[in-house]
């Protein structure tokens, strides 16, 4: 099968880029956080460029056990909450996909699926809900009320949640608005469906006070690759987020999670596997490390070493000699996957933990290419084509610099192969992406339930 | 004390109008409960008409207990969600404020706070949240899994999430963000204040993860009138909006929570005190009479009855004979404040059940005005020199037509009067009210907590 012209962009949005020393950079604005003027002319931006999507991640707590590496950073501080700023970018774009991350641990299942559907309406079939879980000790604080659910048990909680959030999103068909203003009805009541959900985690009568968008429902997106989170994302993921650095280890993931959807009566193109890559581009091979090495230059030893921390299970190596082996890591109850990801980077390649640091601060342990468009076009493609990927998420090491360079140099050169887009397919997210519009499914019906009233 | 050219607007944003009915009439869309251009419109029409603010009422449950009525209504059962709306308004006006309701029974407070403090960031300092509690059963069955709480539970926490939410916008003194790219500093961590709250409904550590804005933190508007309510509102609140009939109502009331600010510290001016007034304005008299008429045709009896059971407190009236007068009324755990004014009504003028519905259909409760201009303002200006309200939320039977008509023949009478200002006095929601900007309280700190280290 030919996939040209069918390769995947999203843009990542960090404020002033995904490097964690972004806002110190000259080109960038130390203030990108809480601009949304930067934020517009990003998504702007990436419209213009024809990407299929832009791309919010969200935690919810500032870093507060490392003050002295979180006074030192921007986006792990403050910023503006995702559903509420792409709400607001989604007047001031028309085609691009708006995808925020929301967790099933600390929302219920009838808000979030009522804020997505409502962003879904006012950006006319553009949203995608990224499903999380979260474990983070200091976000738990913040909700210290809803009690802590362990690693089996989030993921128990999130398929249920999602199970409650798709089921509220098929509380009215899509013809079920009437809108007669002679006879007064208003809709058909037999097109209006009570879920009637009660299950461990929820309880949940709906129906949904948002009526279906012209994608029919929100693009459901998750990153997890955990065994519970890949086979979450087989069974409800339309798009998956991922980090593999290696060939080898994408093509492992994407046969593995694609060959996953069969038994959920899926077809491995109703899920696009999309990597992240954090690109630097140069017009040449020297250029592109010049710029790399200046903004690796700015990262300051106690955000290094707190961003390793983080991405290695929330130990602290800080007791750790800087020039010395990884020490070993026992597992710990948040981010496996991730884990061993690091874990096995620092064995494979021998780094100190300093080095390891300064190996992944940059791209946060994404997949990180220094190059010209053409050597970066070669490696997107050979992962394209050789079944590691559906199209890759971009992650500009600053804004509006490293985004530019990618949309000015990397696209064009995708273009010349045939591989990306010159306009957009369609006027939804679901369009853009290739995937079917939902039909509607009827909700299961609460015995007695005054629907058939 | 001169109050001249102080008296203060708000629009109420009900989607086809504020009458039960507006949906039919055939100046309004019947689509406006989904459509995004028509909010738009309203939004920039209230803007040009220099409004203070625009204002989203919230449920959330659609009234699916009675769906032969439900099927006749169009915003009782689907429109967007309030703070996706406003948020996307933002970006489509520049200086009205953008008040959004939002229960703290089915919220937590950290993400609550976290989206209006965004909503007021992308707004720039136009946000307000009206604070409500929840009791209807059929919100109540939209979250299940929380546990009910009754009235007194609702309002004890409701203390404290707002305890909470206050104290999370109080996170970050206000020149926290030193931003400096030379010195890599992005904060300065003395001015990080960590909350560490630990109350009885709540565990809520903090930060709060978005900056104050320019009016510091989001406005507090409240809309309950019981005891629980009132004392709520007079140690907490900034706006309220409320719903009295008669003149001597508006005066008892005004007074009566005026009268309990100095307890808690605050002057009678820290307080707005806004009623909802429905207004049907023609040239004449006759006119404004025959526009109310016309309206007044399009009620459904279904629709009529279920209103006023919800209005009479969640009674099911439909057994009695619509002719007959108004049965005794047993006191039930929601709305008790709303229930007496209605039952009020009814004995005093000696109505029956239709009559009632009939009455109340239009305003759903609210004091109506039908009239000119002259007639209209002379009404609000009575209301506001004598001490019964520091401004009017306006609810327009129709959309755009009756907003419009408002905006035509009520504020140039407002104006010719000096009671209404012809260009905004500020920039942001709060110095449009001529309320104080809150200076940065430090939250109480926990002991041994890290922001000291």
């Amino acid at each position: 099968m030919s996939k040209v012209g069918k390769l995947r962009l999203g843009a990542f949005m960090y404020p002033a880029g995904h490097h964690v020393a972004a806002w110190r950079h000259p080109d960038t604005a130390a203030d990108a956080t809480t601009s949304l003027t930067q934020r517009i002319a990003f998504a702007q931006a990436a419209e213009r460029a024809k990407f299929d999507l832009i791309f919010l991640a969200d935690g919810v707590a500032a870093h507060t056990d490392d003050l002295k590496s979180l006074s030192r950073t921007d986006e792990w501080a403050v910023g503006f909450e995702p559903l509420t700023l792409l709400s607001a970018l989604a007047v001031v774009t028309e085609r691009i996909g708006l995808v925020a991350t929301a967790s099933t641990t600390f929302n219920e299942p009838f808000n979030l699926a009522r804020k997505f559907a409502s962003l879904d309406q006012i950006s006319a079939g553009r949203a995608g809900w990224n499903l999380v879980t979260s474990s983070n000790p200091l976000e738990l604080e913040n909700f210290g009320n809803i009690s802590q659910f362990a690693h089996q048990d989030r993921y128990a909680r999130a398929e249920e949640f999602a199970d409650v959030v798709l089921g509220l999103w098929n509380s009215w068909q899509d013809d079920a608005f009437l809108r007669d203003k002679h006879s007064g009805l208003f809709f058909d009541r037999e097109k209006l469906h009570i879920l009637g959900h009660r299950g461990r985690h929820f309880r949940v009568r709906g129906p949904l006070t948002v009526s279906r968008s012209p994608q029919g429902h929100p693009v459901v997106v998750q990153a997890g690759s955990s065994e519970a989170g890949k086979e979450l994302a087989a069974r409800t993921a339309e798009v998956v987020f991922t980090a593999q650095r290696t060939l080898p280890e994408a093509q492992s993931f994407y046969a593995d999670l694609k060959g996953r959807l069969e038994k959920y009566g899926r077809h491995p193109d109703d899920l696009k596997i999309m990597p992240g890559v954090f690109p630097v581009v140069g017009r040449s091979e020297a250029e592109a490390r010049e710029k790399f090495e200046q903004i690796q230059s700015l990262i300051h030893p106690d955000v290094g070493l707190e961003l390793l921390s983080n991405l290695s299970g929330g130990v602290d190596l800080s007791a750790y000699p800087l020039d010395g082996p990884l020490p070993d890591l026992s597992e710990t109850e948040r981010g496996k996957s991730r884990q061993q990801l690091i874990i096995d980077l620092a064995r494979r390649e021998n780094l100190t933990i300093r080095q390891l640091y300064e190996t992944i601060a940059g791209a946060r342990g994404h997949w990180q290419l220094v190059g010209t468009a053409e050597t970066i076009a070669n490696e997107l493609e050979e992962r394209f084509n050789k079944g590691g990927a559906d199209g890759f998420n971009i992650m500009p090491p600053t804004v509006p610099g490293g985004l530019d360079d990618f949309i000015e140099l990397v696209i064009p050169e995708l273009r010349r192969r045939g591989l990306f887009r010159t306009e957009y397919e369609g006027r939804t997210l679901r369009e853009n992406l290739g995937l079917k519009h939902p039909a509607h499914r009827a909700p299961h019906r609460e015995p007695g339930s005054q629907a058939a009233e």
